[in-house]
């Protein structure tokens, strides 16, 4: 009675939901201390104290009609405007406000740039491995995904493999840099050969392939990597970015879609986009936290809480005799499974109480998904755990 | 190079643009003082202080890491079963937790439900007039809205019209009471009415028609008026809500979609709008408005706020000769234009500086949409160029 395609949404839900459960219960049998959970992708630095406080001032100093209030769709012009500085600040970019929709976080972002952009049937483009809530935002566009797989060793973009992957039904790339799942920092020489080919493909095409840019990890990067701004690289790129990672407020919702004045059709573009988000129910970012963040555009989250995770696993699981590359951004480790079997690798790895993401599901097997955003207590003692799992594979 | 739908989109966003443009330029000409503006729908009773309070209260007694977090998508499951045990105590019911899907406002509770009901080609009915988004919402999950017309005199439901509109596409009736546009409380009755329809043509369909009920109005009543719960006088009812209007945070975007334990195929469907929810990118209400909420309610912005301003303009623009259907709900009235030209009512009203909506955008030609959210001064001030509109149409 339901849509027909409820069945495979029923279905994806239940996978995570029995990984939950399984979880829940072991947790019950060997006390939740002794769970080893490097599951979710949850962000756990502590919200820095100047959130709350500009929340009260907000509270304090602001009309709260104006506040709790409606506005326009793409939000609170002082907010677009102090978001767009920022980025002009930052980045060498010249935004307005006019180029600036805030929006309940990257996920809206990504789900109205696709739905502004595609025809049904119209592809787009991801490396992968992927996050892969970005299959659904595509086809909920009408769109279908098509992976690329990136680099096997770097997992940096493979240009090449781009190029031949572009058919006449690409209407966008999809980037998600600092990336989930490889914990990769994608350097700037080779986003420039990806700008190539695909300023290259548009020409012959005769029309723009559009370069999506999903940033929620921009902020968290380590040992002086930098994700590069897409924009400056490649005229036709919107970004998509939230503060849900960069102040450990994934609650609360609030992100924007950057769509710069350099994109082929803006502003009709941007007109198109804001219409998206009202009619599809967005309507408009949190109003409180519009108000919020225009007060912490210069206030991040302690990401040396997640820099001494990453260090002390890499050491770790490295001395052990796994493999994987180091990776300098978000806060994932994307281990290579010693015999290519992540399925199986991902249930001893629970024998052990350690809780892991095949990367089967992220387009990419043989691997799987390490989340260091727990406390550091955590890795030290899954450290032991991760020793009887390597031993099982003879690693050393 | 945009989807081929968005001149569509673009189209409707650049009426709203005119309107509100020759809006702001009347403003610098008459003086903002002098334009009688009743075309927004934008609650403005003040935020009650508890709102505030409340605010401030979970900032100093709740964790930081909670409050701003991730919680399942459906919501943290305190905030759900609060809501659901303030509907059990207030309208009988027994719903828990689990009925309880927590949505940034009304507009992504339809958005989701109509997702995880329809698919491409399927129809859901709503009684004309009807607030022009919904057309979007069905569309955007490959539905078709059909308006059904409400009895053209009081403009309550109208079940013998319902009966015949039931084709085999049919999937949902859409209910929007207190009713925007016309300001009025369906009755207990008539529902009963609606219901059997329902009901008897579920029966000849083989599988349930859901009812779904649009109330982000409830509690804006007046002179003893209420909207009847629906969901006890239909099994297949499911609730979108928001506290927009009840609490005057329309920005904030927060609410819910109830689904009762009694529809069919619960709770595979509570399970399918969870999974529509993430996957369309709501992923969770915003938190701090969750965590907000649990504290206010039985808190209320004030109706009788709108209730003046309603009393005023009823007994006035009656004196006048106007005609109109009393509202008991809501915060609009529904004029019907004495020549039945609204498209020339509108024009001549801008001409005495007053802007409204005329009824074709609401699918009902011949009549104009008053929005009373506004200051009782306003009000006051609009009286004598209404006067003069009145004079015009020789209605005495």
């Amino acid at each position: 009675m339901l849509a027909k395609d409820m069945d495979l949404y029923i279905a994806g839900g239940s996978i995570i939901r029995a990984m939950f459960e399984d979880g829940l219960r072991l947790a019950r049998r060997v006390g939740p201390e002794n769970v080893h959970d490097f599951s979710l992708g949850n962000p756990n630095s502590p919200v820095p104290p100047e959130f709350n406080d500009a929340v009260r001032a907000v509270l304090d100093e602001e009309d709260s009609s104006f506040v709790h209030g409606y506005m326009t769709n793409a939000g609170y012009p002082d907010v677009r405007t102090a978001v767009a500085e920022d980025l002009n600040a930052r980045f060498g970019g010249d935004y307005t406000a006019e180029n600036v929709l805030m929006t309940a976080g990257a996920a809206p972002a990504m789900n109205i740039i696709f739905r502004t952009l595609l025809d049904p049937g119209d592809e787009v483009l991801v490396f992968s491995p992927f996050f892969p809530e970005y299959t659904y935002y595509v086809r909920n566009a009408g769109g279908v995904l098509r992976p690329v797989s990136a680099d096997r060793r770097t997992f940096q973009p493979d240009p090449k493999a781009l190029r031949a992957a572009i058919g006449p039904k690409v209407k966008a790339l999809l980037i998600n840099n600092p990336n989930n799942p490889t914990g990769a920092v994608y350097r700037e020489e080779i986003l420039r050969a990806v700008a190539d080919v695909l300023t290259e493909r548009s020409r012959s095409l005769g029309r723009p392939i559009y370069l999506v840019s999903d940033e929620p990890y921009r902020e968290l990067v380590y040992e002086g990597a930098a994700a590069p701004w897409l924009p400056s690289l490649y005229p036709d790129t919107v970004v998509g970015y939230s503060w849900s990672k960069s102040l450990s407020v994934p609650g609360e919702r609030i992100g924007y879609l950057l769509i710069p004045s350099s994109c082929a059709d803006f502003p009709r573009m941007f007109l198109a986009a804001m219409t998206v988000a009202r009619t599809a129910g967005y309507v408009n970012a949190p109003s409180l936290m519009q108000r919020t963040i225009r007060r912490c555009l210069d206030v991040w989250s302690d990401v040396g809480f997640y820099d001494r995770n990453r260090r002390t696993l890499c050491t770790a699981l490295s001395d052990m005799g796994f493999r994987f590359a180091p990776p300098e951004g978000a806060f994932y480790l994307w281990l290579k499974v010693p015999d290519g079997d992540s399925a199986a690798f991902v249930r001893r790895a629970f024998s052990h109480n350690i809780l892991l993401g095949d990367g089967t599901g992220f387009g990419c097997p043989g691997y799987v998904r390490l989340s260091y955003c727990v406390s550091h207590e955590r890795i030290l003692r899954a450290l032991p755990a991760f020793e009887m799992l390597a031993n099982e594979y003879n690693l050393k």
